[in-house]
Order: structure tokens, then C-alpha cells, then sequence
């Protein structure tokens, strides 16, 4: 449902040619849709239509899928491949890379702004927090911090604090979002940012576990690329098993604030699991 | 007040360090702030208060800027130099400058979306019509038309068409938001949209002749660089008497928007004049 969403959305509010191209092949270049499906599962723990998710889930992971565009560039990591494919430069060129992740960011709140389902107040909260969730002080503010903090020594709290903004708040997003377009009580809500705080660092832990410990076959990038980036990560400032141990700690406090959410568990405790022990 | 406003707004809405050192650089570098400009002359002429449309002057100008950071990179225009000073990423880097440039096009969002002399209904329509206008069917998707027609030869239709989409938008944006915060009718709207049109064109054929006959000190770049570059360009297509006399076509049309418009015309009148015959 999600990815035959995106596809309409981007074939609607682009033109055929070289930038709708490069916006449909990293679009459908999969990925778990991982956003996106935490989005609509808390929607619907909380009671909500999936007509009401749908197009800010949509919007999330054209975020997400920009980001990896533009982090991709050579100036950015450099990477030549994405989930096996040849990433967005490497397929088109660099000038349409960086004009289709523009195209993908500034669609994202389009989709929102002209969403039917949602009412013209819904579409200013999830329109601020998710800009808020993704700009300088979230996720592109990450990502510079994470740039800059390559060969040096990093502390676990700096570390931490890099990943809250640079993969943590797009995950505390969805979980928010979902809660808001289910009608939250205040309380569920803070509950519910309490768990998807916690799971952004699950989620980030077990990228930089899996980079020590996983396949290169499953996880569609080479092993060991942290080590060669001289980037820091939890293995290396805590151990594997001290990594490991962190994350179980967060896996407890996720599903803490779940339980004390008070809304149907049982997709998003799954997820909270599946998160903590995927392969790739 | 354009200046200290989109200052104020890239302080709040960034952390100290080299992400917000990149955004408050081009801020910065100045420029003639057209844009902001035609929209608050528009707002005043349609009555409305200057607080009704500050932000998202400071909105337009933002994803103006960002565009300019992201047009000059190597990959694209490979301008070293933007109005006398150092290009963005030859200040800082390329990393800086594609997320400099990110982070100000996600603000842009933000700060319409949590302006308090708006609606709610009033931010939805704004954001709405912005990233439409930036978007892949507006500014970004003509940047991309206006990278594949180098080196090829395009008819003055095409030409118009490109120029709609690169420029054009964004300047009928600026008269659309304002005639729209200052509750115009269906008509006076319909109006301006077509002096805004006219207003774009007029701007890019300026631009144009100012590359053939313009003084590099004033203009801040070099002259000929079109040629350099092999674009497609109004004397060109058309000679230099032949764009002069296809500008002054769109100065009627527009001026008589403006008078159909049925608003106060005083500055809105000169601005098309000045634009029309500005020497940068």
C-alpha cells in the first residue's frame, strides 16, 4: 500500500523525464519502510483510518529516501551502492541527484498540505514537526554533526546525542504522528515520544551491531564500513556485548512506555522486537 | 526587516556551528531580496498588515537561497563566485553547502507552519502553493529542463517554458501570497497571478540582456557567461532589439494586470518598471 502510494504521489506531482525518473528509482529502490509501516501500526493501535496515516507515512519516507539520496553524493559518504543497486548519482548523475532529493523534500509537504483525510490543523502539526523532526536542529543537523565528528573522539553521550538527531527523530516522527492522527490523549503521547525515542537508538545500535556482526548478501553493503570511515559507533565505545547490553536496555524502556501508553500493543511490541534483532 | 527576520528565524531554528554558519552565509550575501519584496508590496497594496506576510516573504526567500547554494555547486552551475563573494560550498564545503542548503529549504516549511498572524487554513494554502511552485513541476523540475537544453538547440517556446517552470513560479508565488494574505477576490487574484507571470518573464529576459549588455562589477559575474555555457537565451533566440521589444510586450501585459487588478498600484507599478530596467 505504501510503495503504490509513493509511486502515484511522485507520478502526479512531477513530470515525466530525467527528475521524475530519478525520484521513481529511488523510490521504488525498496528498504524496509521502516517509517512509514511504524507510522500506520500506531495509527492503528490508537483507532485511527489508514486513510488518515497514509499520506503523512508517505511523506516520512520521501524524507527518508531524500536523505539518502543527498547523503550518498561523493561529497556526502560517497557510496556507490544502496540496498545493491547503483545509488541515485551513480545511476543518473549528481546534478539530478541532488534535484531529485530536493524534488522528494519539497513534495513531502505538499502531499500533507493537499491530504483530504486530514483537517487543515492536522496538516500544520504534522507539517511543523515533521520539518522540525528533519531540519537543522533534527536530522540535517545530524547528519552535519556527524560529518564533522569523523576522526575524532567521541564520547558515548556526544554519540548518542548525534543519533537522536540524525536517525532518532524521524523515528520518533512516526511514532508521533500516528498517535496524533489516532487523537492521543496528551498523556499516550508523551508515553508514546518516550518509546519512540527509545526505538530510534534500538534502531541505530543494531546498524552499528549488524556493521560488526551481520551479511554482507542480507545487509546489501559491505561489512566493517564503519571501521574503514573511522566513524564511531556503540561496538567500538562499548564493546559488542556492552552495545548489545544498551539495547536491551532501550528495548525494556520502549516497551514500558508502551504498556503504560495504554493503547493496543501487540503490532508495535513485535515491531519493537523485530527492530532489535533484524538482520539487515 | 526582511534581513533581521530571515536572520532571527535561521538563529532559532539552528544550533550554533558550522550548519548554521553555512545557512546565516548565504542569508547573508545579500542579493536585491526581489522576492520578499514584490510579496510585501503586494500585501500593502491589497491592505493587509506587513506581519500577515513577513514569514512567508522570509519563507521564499529561504528556498530562493537554498536554491542558489545548490545551483552553484561543481555538479551543477560550478560557480565559484555568487554576487562578488565565494560560493557557498568554496566557503565552507560541498557536504556543508547540500545540507546548508537542505536545512533552509525545510525551514522554509517550519517557520510558515508556526506563524501566529496566520490561520490555520491560511498556512495550508501558503506551504501548498509554495512547494508547488518549487517544486518538481516548478523551480526544481526547470532547473533540470534548463541542464538537459544546454548544448541543444530550443525554440522560444521552449525557452518561455523553461523559464516559467526555473524562475517564474517562485516570482508569481511572491504576488499570488500577497494579493492572498491580503483577502483578495477570486478576480483581483486571477489578475495578479497573470501580472506575476509576466512579472517572471520580464525579470528572466532582463537577466538575459544584462549577460550581453550589463557591466561585470555591477552585475557581480562575469558577462558572457551564457555564451560560455551555451545556454539558450532571450537575444539569442530573438537578437538584442528583438528581447528588448519582447520584455517591453510583458511590461504592458503586466501593467495592465495591475490596473485590471483593481488595487492601489503606486509601488507595485514602479517595481515593474525597476525590474524590467534594473542593471543588476
Amino acid at each position: 500500500m505504501i510503495n503504490a502510494q509513493l509511486k502515484m504521489y511522485v507520478r502526479d506531482y512531477s513530470t515525466p523525464g530525467r527528475i521524475q525518473d530519478a525520484m521513481l528509482y529511488s523510490i521504488e529502490a525498496g528498504g524496509k519502510r521502516v517509517r512509514p509501516i511504524l507510522l500506520l501500526a500506531t495509527a492503528k493501535a490508537f483507532g485511527a483510518s489508514e486513510e488518515k496515516a497514509l499520506a503523512v507515512a508517505c511523506s516520512l519516507e520521501m524524507i527518508h529516501t531524500y536523505s539518502l539520496i543527498h547523503d550518498d553524493l561523493p561529497a556526502m559518504d560517497d557510496d556507490d551502492l544502496r540496498r545493491g543497486m547503483p545509488t541515485n548519482h551513480r545511476k543518473f548523475d549528481e546534478a539530478t541527484a541532488i534535484l531529485a532529493g530536493d524534488a522528494l523534500l519539497t513534495l513531502s509537504s505538499l502531499i500533507i498540505a493537499e491530504d483530504s483525510h486530514l483537517t487543515d490543523q492536522e496538516r500544520v502539526f504534522l507539517i511543523r514537526e515533521l520539518s522540525k523532526a528533519s531540519g537543522a536542529k533534527g536530522m540535517v543537523g545530524g547528519q552535519m554533526q556527524d560529518m564533522l565528528s569523523e576522526n575524532t573522539e567521541v564520547s558515548l553521550e556526544q554519540l548518542e546525542n548525534i543519533h537522536r538527531n540524525k536517525t532518532g527523530q524521524l523515528l520518533r516522527f512516526s511514532i508521533i504522528a500516528g498517535a496524533y492522527v489516532g487523537n492521543s490523549t496528551e498523556e499516550s503521547l508523551e508515553e508514546m515520544t518516550r518509546m519512540g525515542e527509545a526505538l530510534g537508538l534500538i534502531f541505530q545500535i543494531q546498524d552499528d551491531i549488524l556493521d560488526v556482526t551481520g551479511d554482507a548478501e542480507v545487509i546489501g553493503k559491505p561489512i566493517g564500513s564503519d571501521e574503514g570511515n573511522a566513524k564511531s559507533t556503540y561496538p567500538k565505545l562499548l564493546g559488542l556485548e556492552g552495545a548489545k547490553r544498551q539495547k536491551e536496555r532501550y528495548v525494556q524502556e520502549a516497551q514500558d512506555a508502551l504498556r503504560k501508553a495504554g493503547v493496543d500493543q501487540t503490532i508495535l511490541s513485535e515491531l519493537i522486537d523485530y527492530l532489535s534483532s533484524r538482520d539487515h
